[in-house]
């Protein structure tokens, strides 16, 4: 048993709360690490906020992060204690239907279990004052030492600064992937971004990669666009400016729509404008988005019989385990920005300021640190 | 000028009137055809009832079927009197920027004008004491007589018989197709058919040449099973048999969903059936039957996000200049069973008989005999 900080979601709707839990040691196949250093998602704000229909309380929050590990369970093999590693949330076992069919990154392994914020045994690794703090997201970065599952986990190159690439531990890994595996986007393309958060950013600079030709960020907020721009936008949109539908917008602008469209946001309507922005004939949306419980998506039928196509993304397509340590060195070779996205800075006791910061809009990532993370970093 | 007897559909929601009209002699890249065989589709149907809001009465409706060229008009150069030809719905010009895309057979040339019911010139090439009657999809087959443009003609083999391959000018056509162009069904696949009318069950035919390993027949008439079956069905399922959504019991019987599934009925509540029935990570549906006017597909997003795929096909995703006269060569060859969707045989004159049974859900195709077809065939 191991003490350790954590900021604790005790109930939907109010702040985290800084306490120190008692975190068990890993059973088989599962490891402990010690969390450097991690960020705040908006879908730990979205099940914080009690929206969320799978969420539990209390739970440790937090799938952003990087760290080392401390130890591990039996039968681990993977990973060994000093390895530096990065969670992840999709898991990657090698072995279910799902991961051998070559065909998608929703690997099936744990994924009941991970829904319901414990352990594949049924139980937690978390507790405080002997009570049971569910997990998150198979992640749970918001404590200093989380317990995870083996194939939960991707080994990094120890070279690689934590915090930086704690940031492929969601967004900027389902931007980049989205445009990669997803879409399998073209060079020449012309494609638009909706909404400027960490993903569209990614997107942005994915398409960017990709040698896309005209690449339109469509955000309601201006002070987004300098960053986007940074990424490699080429064109921006207000839909506030006008009065008709922005899908109408897009399409004029194009010439016919879009060859393929992005929703970054989670609204179902915003969803709807990404579809119909697209190209007759071969236009492809992609939703990464995450939207509200019970919101449905629609459109006219003939918008997909006429040739556009409305797919999804989860984390990008991205298998962590297999593609993450390719991903980080591309980071390390100047192929991949991270630093652009991080836009503050603050000592994890401060979690509830990046939350506030998130929701005003005003951030993209705020980077939190653990007590002597940039000691444990470069030992 | 020829007199010509047609079918007419005068007023929305009445039957058609056998009448003899005038029709002009074609224009420059116009080409008159003496229509021999032609059937009946739902599309007809739809338009003829006045649910269609591009409908335009007074019209020749009809667009499967198969004559012989009569005469052509200036610039002219792929067919000639004597040849014998499919005309197409769906264009193909070859230099629009749909038909260069290499994306998709949907060609913009004569769009506009055709779903109007005019020629390009804006005006029509039938008229009855006068009055102008319009064109119905570029090719009005309820017509002896009748005018298309040459880009919405193609010239077949002489040998095959014209009485047959008038199948090819949709419902057989967009079935194959929908496998083959647009779903890219792959050899093993699991696959699930909603609806067993003529597309449907040309999606069977199409997903047995592809090796399919499972085919399900999903349908609320058991009627249609033998001939389902006959096509290469494997499995079959009547939606009123259970009191649970059908999607879930897709999803029971196939271990998590359907590799590929086929919406061939024009009804969104299917359409999302056939969705949610599909595999979670690769699953694919696509949409080929035409929804009623302001009817719209919903599902909640996590359905694409968790990497299901909504797409649409029209008329297949054939290029009906460039791929019919192969399709027509497979059947000659025996590859393609178009006997089995033949239920029946009608004079021309009884049309209305044909539209009965269609409605009555007895029929798959009916196809109606212009007099003197025969020997024109042969000639």
């Amino acid at each position: 048993m191991v003490k350790s900080k954590a900021a604790v979601a005790f109930a939907p709707g109010k702040p985290l709360e800084i306490v120190e839990i008692d975190v068990a040691e890993p059973k088989a196949k599962e490891v402990m690490v010690k969390i450097l250093y991690t960020s705040v998602c908006h879908t730990d704000a979205f099940t914080l906020s009690g929206d969320d229909p799978e969420g539990v309380f209390p739970a440790v929050l937090g799938h952003e992060g990087a760290g080392v590990v401390v130890s591990v369970g039996e039968e681990v093999t993977s990973v060994k204690p000093g390895d530096h590693v990065i969670p992840l949330y999709t898991a990657e076992c090698g072995e279910c239907k799902f991961c051998l069919s070559g065909k998608t990154n929703l690997c099936s392994a744990v994924r009941e279990t991970q829904g319901k914020g414990v352990m594949p045994d049924g139980t937690t690794r978390f507790s405080y004052n002997g009570e049971p703090i569910y997990h998150y997201m198979g992640t749970s970065t918001f404590s200093e030492y989380t317990v995870v599952n083996e194939i939960n986990l991707v080994k990094i190159d120890e070279e690689a600064p934590l915090d930086k690439v704690a940031l492929f531990g969601c967004g900027v890994t389902t931007g980049l992937g989205a445009v990669k595996n997803t879409a399998k986007v073209e060079e020449g393309a012309v494609t638009a971004v909706f909404g400027l958060g960490a993903i569209g950013l990614a997107v942005i600079q994915g398409l960017k990669k990709a040698n896309a030709k005209r690449i339109i960020a469509v955000d309601t907020n201006p002070r987004k666009w300098a960053l986007a721009k940074k990424m490699g936008a080429t064109d921006f949109v207000n839909p506030k400016e006008f009065d008709r539908p922005i899908q109408e917008v897009l399409v004029e602008m194009t010439d016919g729509g879009v060859d393929y469209s992005f929703e970054c946001i989670g609204n179902v309507d915003v969803m709807r404008s990404a579809l119909e922005a697209c190209h007759k004939g071969w236009g492809e949306s992609i939703i990464i988005g995450v939207a509200g419980a019970g919101k449905e998506i629609s459109t006219r039928p003939f918008q997909l019989v006429t040739g556009r196509v409305w797919r999804g993304s989860a984390f990008g397509g991205v298998k962590g385990r297999t593609e993450l340590p390719g991903m980080v060195e591309d980071f390390m070779n100047g192929e991949i920005d991270l630093e652009s996205f991080i836009t503050g800075q603050l000592d994890f006791e401060e979690i509830n300021r990046a939350f506030d910061w998130l929701h005003q809009g005003e951030s993209i990532r705020t980077i939190l640190t653990y007590e002597g993370a940039e000691a444990t970093d470069e030992s």
